[in-house]
């Protein structure tokens, strides 16, 4: 077996996804990947063998490693503005050997006709900044910043760049908050990428959401499945059996 | 007490609705209210006192009925285009002695111009045919089809309606199939009808919806609200609290 070697900068760590023998390098100030990325990486694990997938907005990278071990992608393009940040998701890839199969792209996502000819990706997966820029309660790194608000892009943007990269019939996988789905698929059906597909996710079974899973085709046919709700927690506070399945802990 | 009387088709009986000696007429052959009806009276009732407001496509008038004995508004108007149905909704009316607080319309509600002013209504309250006319089973019936088909009017017409006779903030509460999503939080949008807040209704806690209750503000600010799941069954078939609390029943 090979050994890896990687570069830690002092506030980073390596931490074991426990699935399949995937690692991700982290920050400990804080730029830790949350449940939305594991679950979104779930929600689209039905993309078919062999696909050309993009992540928009990969940061650490933690979507395209699970997806990689969760799939049989052909290759899976991630892409992020953030120089340290796109720099610590490739430290990951190699520490994963799967550079073969991810490739980090350092570049803002509306600049994805660089790389891309245009109707050429499968699917696009994409956990976006979630927050309004003229709203919310900003923290102070940039590094946040950027990740959580529309800064550098909005979701108009990243539906826009979907539109002319996916092929026909191309799939589109996002997680969000549930108070922006109107704005999401508002502009999703704008733009011919119909929502065929969502999934709320709720901490408990009588409470309100606080994510929102969406599954959307290009040119797709107009009929919604509203799926069942993720929940998160059994009432007594353990974690539910889907939840542990998708963490891997079945 | 004053002694009503009304007349009785063959074909017809009066159902007590259990709330506040609330009676309705319906028709033996199954023109008959359904749960969804009564979750968006119950859904609209925080629809301000005095208020003057359209129930569009009113059936049986169950829900300006119902509404009536939860609120205290000015007026309802409930719009059937169907004649003989508008006619059982009248005498429903009668029984109940409401001429003063429920008019019924018997005209399509793309006439509404004929009878108010426009942005004259505080509140639209609507059940709408659930099916696009293309699609579906079609039962023989043509009572039933307009109510279940968009023969007579479509979705887009209805919300088109709305934001002509609506007030600036004024209200729109639709309940509608989970599948029309898209079309109706799409439309909405386009109308500068704003989605304010989603109610899903679900069988079980772990089963997807059947039904969606929307409230809409014309002119209002972009923010959703979804809210927890409205649950009409425990796990073991019997009705949960809060379904018994709206049918009245605790």
């Amino acid at each position: 077996m090979k050994k890896i070697e990687v570069k830690l900068k002092d506030n980073e760590r390596i931490d074991d996804l426990e699935f399949k023998g995937l690692k991700i390098i982290q920050n400990k100030d804080g730029f830790c990947f949350g449940m939305d990325s594991v679950l979104i990486s779930d929600f689209s694990k039905t993309i078919k063998n062999d696909s050309i997938v993009a992540d928009l907005g990969t940061g650490t990278g933690i979507i395209s490693i699970l997806l990689s071990g969760k799939t049989k992608l052909k290759k899976i393009y991630g892409i992020e503005v953030q120089t340290e940040v796109a720099e610590m998701a490739k430290r990951s890839i190699e520490l994963n050997n799967l550079e073969e199969k991810i490739e980090i792209i350092n570049d803002n996502l509306k600049n994805l006709g660089k790389y891309f000819k245009k109707e050429s990706l499968d699917a696009i997966v994409t956990n976006p900044p979630y927050q309004k820029n003229d709203t919310g309660l900003k923290s102070e790194d940039i590094r946040h910043l950027i990740s959580r608000h529309e800064i550098e892009c909005n979701l108009e943007d990243i539906i826009n760049v979907s539109k002319m990269y996916l092929k026909d019939k191309g799939e589109m996988y996002i997680v969000h908050r549930p108070e922006r789905l109107v704005d999401i698929l508002y502009l999703l059906r704008s733009y011919k990428i119909e929502p065929k597909e969502i999934r709320f996710v709720n901490p408990k079974a009588d409470q309100k959401p606080n994510m929102v899973l969406i599954k959307a085709v290009k040119n797709g046919k107009e009929f919604l499945k509203v799926r069942e709700p993720l929940i998160v927690y059994n009432e007594d506070g353990t974690y539910t059996e889907e939840i542990l399945k998708i963490y891997g802990k079945m």
